[in-house]
């Protein structure tokens, strides 16, 4: 990494990576290759059923872990269809319940799978032998898994974390500071600047997700916690007592909030000046004339939509005088126009850093908006689940993004007016060159000022000198409320005794002048 | 600064600068030099009475506003001599008031100056118009001092703080949520981790320091508001709506806690490698033999210790097999020893960076202790006033420092067992020597990161998105009290509808019963 951090020390580590499946590997990945190159050693946990972490690579080891269920292709698929049904359900409330049961058995679902991976590595007395005889440096890991945050634990290893969200939420919430009042709870699809409304809105989601985490999530952690580590030992402490949160956000894209000293925000280390594209690509782009042309790809989870969907969105694209490159996979849209080209893999980042790109179509993952605000290119968001509806809504509120909801894409030409005014009224292309330029203007390289974090706590055996003790605290005695009620106490004894004290004096006045005036 | 940021924009900017008097000087000048260095021009306004900051510099231009008082040595003399005074009272209840009546008027006093410089600044028609005419980029100041806030405002440029402390706190307490659960308030002598009792204590002293300022400080800022911007305009909403942070600490001396994004840490940018001592003083240090030296400083304020502690200090200093070399101002005490040489400047840096360096006597101030930080060296501490008496504490609970009172130190040995303790017991020096190592493992000079901000700032015409907007909202709001308001009431009229209806119920099924039994 820098100059300066190998002039200190050279040290060679040993990473273990718990990484997390689908757009979050890819994300790793780039990490992983970063620290390998800077010659440290890695070794990757896989599940036998993963889908995206191969067993054999050039830049890490792996280990094979045997689990019943996986987080899968076919899985994914399974959850996504029944998202879009629940969304696209008639009644508006009933879509709603929906999609929350839909989300809430997600939840509960994989949790109970990333526990079964951990609990047959603990069981598995030669695996955890040779885990502790390699003498790791750092577990690093994707907290949205807890995974790699019970095997740290269980080894005492320094942790970091490659870090968006935790138990479905801002990754911020479980350590910052985080006020309702001005803080959108993710899934709220507020800003920071909401109504009185908004904000009572945004504090009920935040306790039902509170709720729902408490009684239904948390208990599968924290009963594997209770099963084999010492007693006492609670999941979210865990959590919280990670040594550093490298953040896959900036406040380009991120609303400013309050943050923590041990959180490095990394967000876009992935994104880098665009190669050039395959020729037959090429001459596509090159085809489009002044026009220029518009991408879409839905990201690595969705690859296909409903057939009724993707004939809109065909048909949207057939009256664009653009082309288009769209990442498609499954039956061909009976509307294609022939200006859409369809493909099954398409090089993101060298597209949207393409001169000739104009419009990026995307569902709204933390990792194509910010390759999105890297190369200055406005986004039409077709947002399905997760963060993606907020992702999206960081870059509309500022401007450079347009959000058209599955549920309404079908409908009154939507899609096709959104397309429409991103590219035709500029200020869209302006507001995101100019993210692009905040973004790029930044003291050093975040791939480096990864690497450079990740080195330092293995350098110092940890990061304890930058993580509050907080945590440990009551929730009432975080919040003073023990002090308050005393001092409240003090203050109710000192008005109740005055209050009796002229009542006294009064009643003796009183009893004196009538003694008197007998 | 760095070569990113050059490639991206070559911009030579011009600076205006509200410096503050004494050791805060010291430190901004530095800033100023690297500004300077940067090919930046810059401008340094200061007061006709100013003591540190000189008219003529090869690295700024200077402009001079006449006021009637000025916080020059003389006052700074006075101030000390009442503070010692006062500390050293005989009873415990009767020193605190008196020190708090000193703190106070000395907190009361130092705004009519600063607010007197601004009004003379804005009534002088041809310095103002001379001002908008230099289109400065922005203003770089010492919030301890509130002219410059005004007048940024009153210029309307970005605003960039060199910051330790705002009114009388520490600079965090402004503008990041500080839950007095775990965060000390300045002053309190706590750290970070409270007894009951202790953040009861933490509460009050809060809350005095915030009718304090309320009501003393900030209305004497808050007039010049009034008479000269537009209605509306709050004195704290100016301070917490500048655009960068640059705090001079970083988490090696400060307790971890939250933070913002637009604070950029940048503790200890003025330390650097020793260079060589002038010959006297090398030959001096070499005369010490294997014991070394003990150097001595009370920083740039306090030139005299009354001379009853001199002397203490002195005798303790005479019993010490090392040589000590002592910055002293006045009388020279009559037990000093002949291995004592007291000078009136010393280069401070180079001495804390000699290998045959021991221990540092120090008041505490932030430069001060950043320094020995850097070097890693031991410290005995002599608190006099401000932050000093926290700073040292941050340094103890580390095992680095030992603290004496200046009420204490000419009793029983106080000081010379200090001195003893800390040489003799190895911990303080390792401990000193492993926050040197952390300091130092940054993955930026901080230097270099600090003028990068301030370009930042120049090149963007701000930071907005850095900042958040929750300072606007009013505090019940912040709080969500009247969010929670609206929840409770829900809950009690839900609660209050269920007893009613179930002794309705009750009622009704007992009258039918006694009317079926009659």
């Amino acid at each position: 990494s820098s100059s300066l951090s190998k002039s200190i020390n050279i040290f060679l580590g040993k990473v273990l990576v718990f990484p997390m499946e689908g757009s979050h590997w890819l994300n790793m990945e780039i990490l992983i290759k970063a620290l390998h190159a800077q010659g440290h050693s890695v070794t990757v946990v896989r599940a036998n059923k993963s889908w995206y972490v191969k067993e054999e690579s050039s830049h890490y080891r792996s280990i094979t872990v045997n689990v019943t269920a996986g987080v899968d292709e076919q899985a994914a698929k399974i959850i996504l269809q029944r998202l879009i049904n629940a969304e696209r359900g008639q009644s508006s409330v009933l879509n709603f319940l929906r999609l929350q049961m839909e989300t809430f058995s997600m939840n509960t679902e994989v949790p109970k799978i990333l526990v079964e991976l951990a609990t047959n590595m603990i069981q598995n007395q030669v695996l955890i032998n040779t885990l502790k005889d390699s003498q790791y440096d750092l577990v690093l890991t994707d907290p949205c898994w807890g995974t790699g945050v019970l095997m740290a634990h269980y080894l005492q290893l320094p942790l970091v974390f490659n870090v968006r969200g935790v138990n479905g939420r801002d990754g911020h919430q479980s350590i910052a500071p985080s006020p309702t009042s001005y803080i959108p709870v993710t899934g709220s699809g507020f800003t920071d600047k909401m109504t009185y409304t908004d904000r009572v809105k945004n504090m009920l989601i935040h306790f039902f997700a509170q709720v729902h985490y408490n009684f239904f999530v948390r208990p599968i952690y924290q009963a594997l916690c209770e099963k084999y580590f010492q007693t006492g030992v609670d999941f979210d402490e865990l959590i919280q007592g990670a040594d550093l949160w490298l953040m896959r956000v900036d406040f380009v894209f991120e609303f400013p909030r309050p943050t923590m000293p041990n959180v490095i925000y990394v967000g876009g280390f992935h994104c880098k000046p665009a190669k050039p594209l395959p020729q037959d690509l090429e001459d596509f782009i090159q085809s489009s004339g002044v026009h220029g042309v518009i991408i879409m790809s839905l990201g690595t989870l969705i690859k296909e939509l409903p057939s009724e969907i993707t004939a809109e969105i065909a048909s949207a694209f057939a009256q664009m005088p653009q082309k288009v490159i769209w990442r498609h996979i499954g039956d061909r849209p009976v509307t294609l126009s022939n200006n859409t080209l369809l493909i099954d893999w398409m090089p993101q980042n060298d597209l949207l850093g393409h001169p000739k790109t104009r419009l990026f179509v995307s569902h709204g993952g933390t990792n194509g908006l910010q390759e999105a605000i890297y190369h200055g290119v406005p986004v039409v968001g077709l947002p399905v689940f997760f963060d993606q509806y907020d992702n999206l809504l960081r870059l509309q509120v500022r401007g450079g993004a347009k959000i058209v909801t599955l549920a309404k894409v079908d409908k009154d030409n939507n899609f096709l007016m959104a397309l429409k005014e991103v590219l035709n009224e500029p200020h869209h292309k302006e507001n995101m060159q100019k993210l692009s330029k905040l973004h790029r203007d930044q003291p050093m390289n975040t791939l480096d000022l990864a690497t450079f974090w990740i080195e330092f706590v293995m350098r110092h055996k940890g990061a304890a000198h930058l993580r509050t003790e907080s945590y440990r605290m009551p929730w009432y005695s975080y919040h003073s409320l023990d002090v308050m009620a005393l001092l409240l106490a003090v203050v109710l004894l000192i008005l109740f005794m005055t209050v009796a004290l002229i009542r006294c004096l009064c009643f003796k006045m009183f009893f004196r002048q009538k003694f008197k005036h007998e």
